[in-house]
């Protein structure tokens, strides 16, 4: 809106308005600008799409109060406990795009200083999971793996995901794209097949192969959860680390959750003690939500396996599902499939996941996760195009590699052009307590 | 930015990028739109002028670190004490323009939750003095009146000023306008004068008449402050109150003020308590800054006088310097002024302020004040332009005024038109106490 209209609407950056198209109607946050022409005004895709609007169309605007939420965030600011009510408020006007970043990030920081109850952290979770659509499939046991992350190089999933659904399980994978790092699950699991599934697709591909590796973003699941990591990551905090995981496992189903916390240095985790809190607060957490959670303590002071990169690290993965992987891979992957199958009442679940990796069955059933999913089935490790030039780097002395830097290594994989190009990264040819 | 652009760069909304062109370069904030063209960007005012841009430059942009200041501001988070080092380096990226509201509004947030100590508010102060301008006037003793607001129909400052600069001080009130009440001091003095006056121009007319009463927003003191309103006030918190006031008298050189702090409910302070820690801290900050600084109490639960909106309010004020204004305007106004001048060593301020008001001399003052800014000197009370409509309304029974709410009679004065046009607003018939 122009800022002539604004002042002579008595409006504010920031303020809310109504607009109004025949019976419709939307509440929307206003932009001013000095340069925009006067009588005129833009929307937002959004606005545009709920109105139904069309190129000159003409809207009624009028400036409406402040919503409520507003007022439980200032509560939340003097530090008191909110109801389950009033945070499902604010869920629900941040779906709705009524609170401001500026009010987003009051509330978040709020949420960071005060902390949050186990109430409050059920309740938002909840409010989460309204927040968006939810998935039924029809089997009454739905596996789910995740990680808090932060450790370069983890494609653990792709080798956990397999090894469990060839053990006769369903596991619906739904992840998520690199942010800051040099590849998300779902980057890597595009090296070998689309991602971008539709619900219905995906329910397909579940009872084809009773498993999935896709990208969750477009699939409207808890989606209050992105609109808060927008303003936390510009931030570094998340306040909100247990509703944003768990929501996401409540929408999608899950019955049991195996939830990975690499600790170490240079991990978002970085004592045991912190592990342990965190491990404590998911279990309790899923039992209010009505899931069996386990977590597993991994080492989180150095990458996963050796690459780093998406490309790269599909053809880790698939290398390690047809036996020839790195040891730490192998051993993490058959660990947290192991505990996920002792959780559904198998015995001997790490031998067992070691087994079907060991005898192809892993192999096979990624292939078919492949080919549901829409990707070519008979791509092996070597048909993965990666960047054509390289750099070796040598160590200008010998030693032993005491400690290796997660966060130089993600720095180094992006400047090498990973994600953007799925097949740049770095291959690490020695890992902790290696010699050079 | 378009979107497929800022992948390419692995930049994302709210992540600084600087923008090149030759010689010339700036730090900005980056937003991702999907409908902007690839291959192009679109910058804010402040960058065009920063680079000399024209239509059609080619730019070289890229992405940058994250400013240090953000980490001082995850301190404040974490519930730190800052250094004024650190505080500097924040206000400094304000006034920059380097942090994003999301980052502001964490901040505001966290100092609202944590508190300031005095060194911080200290540290604060002087960080927005530098953060702008500054003004020397060729005066030894500068005065200077504010009130932390809260009231509607507060005229006083338009009685207060010519009184004093009566009496032979000098008192260069800078003011602001409304923001969500129905008339800020500047945009009551605008209906008497030119309220836009830039440094040169201020300098002349106090060097003239001693006194002036202007706008103080393109005036640049202490710049830091109108960014943190931005953010503070759809919030509703004010965790930089003291340094936001302070600053801008430091920056206009005051060496004497007196700040008003209406008590009441309705009004911004609403016990005696709250308002006598608030006056000490303002004595304290003062000192520190070597400001000689007093406080008055006021009364703060209904209006000062009968008139609300700025013509209205303007007239008000001109009839009581003419001798027949309300009582408590003109007992409040001689009530500061007589303690302002007690402040630089009269006797009997009250007494002296109050024969200054009856003798004519501070309408004389005014009349002055008016036409150094640009006005007419001659204009009556009743040649001021209000609205051309009214509505009275009555009580629909008799009884006495116990309780006026300052709320709704802002609301209503804003409906019936006010501060955007000027002659809008209300009159009361009745005050608190009143028979109706």
């Amino acid at each position: 809106m122009s800022k002539i209209d604004a002042e002579r609407m008595g409006v504010l950056s920031n303020d809310r308005v109504m607009l109004r198209l025949d019976d419709n109607r939307v509440v929307t946050i206003i932009n001013i600008s000095s340069e925009f022409p006067e009588g005129h005004l833009g929307v937002y895709r959004e606005v545009k799409s709920r109105l139904d609007l069309e190129e000159g169309d003409i809207l009624q605007i009028s400036p409406v109060q402040r919503p409520e939420s507003l007022g439980y965030i200032r509560e939340k600011i003097l530090g008191e406990r909110l109801t389950p009510w009033k945070l499902g408020a604010i869920v629900r006007d941040v779906v709705e795009r009524h609170l401001s970043d500026i009010e987003l990030a009051s509330f978040v920081t709020a949420l960071q200083i005060h902390g949050t109850s186990m109430e409050e952290v059920e309740a938002l979770s909840r409010a989460m999971v309204r927040s968006g659509r939810t998935i039924k499939f029809d089997k009454g046991i739905i596996l789910d793996k995740h990680s808090i992350g932060g450790v370069p190089g983890d494609k653990t999933t792709l080798v956990v995901v397999p090894i469990v659904a060839a053990a006769g399980f369903t596991i619906p994978k739904s992840s998520s794209r690199a942010i800051t790092s040099p590849a998300g699950t779902a980057d890597r699991m595009e090296a070998l097949s689309p991602v971008d599934l539709r619900l219905d697709q995906i329910k397909e591909v579940i009872s084809e192969v009773g498993a999935c590796i896709v990208w969750g973003g477009s699939l409207d699941l808890a989606p209050a959860d992105d609109l808060f990591i927008r303003v936390e990551y510009p931030l570094s905090i998340d306040p909100l680390l247990l509703p944003s995981i768990m929501s996401k496992k409540a929408a999608m189903g899950s019955t049991h959750v195996i939830v990975d916390i690499p600790v170490g240095i240079g991990a978002k985790i970085t004592t045991r003690g912190q592990a342990e809190q965190l491990a404590m607060n998911f279990i309790e957490l899923g039992e209010r939500l009505g899931m069996s959670v386990e977590c597993v303590l991994t080492e989180g002071g150095q990458p996963v396996g050796n690459a780093i990169g998406p490309v790269l690290e599909a053809r880790e993965a698939l290398e390690t599902l047809a036996g020839r992987g790195p040891e730490d891979l192998i051993k993490k992957s058959t660990g947290l499939a192991g505990t996920l199958l002792e959780m559904v009442g198998e015995n001997d679940g790490q031998e067992k996941a070691q087994k079907i990796l060991s005898s192809g069955r892993a192999l096979e059933k990624m292939r078919q996760i492949i080919e549901a999913q829409g990707g070519d089935p008979d791509k092996r490790p070597e048909d993965l195009a990666v960047g054509e030039h390289w750099v070796d780097v040598e160590a200008s002395r010998s030693g032993n590699v005491l400690w290796i830097s997660n966060r130089a290594l993600a720095h180094l994989a992006r400047e090498a052009g990973a994600p953007g190009e799925k097949g740049l990264g770095l291959l690490l040819h020695v890992k902790t307590g290696d010699k050079v």
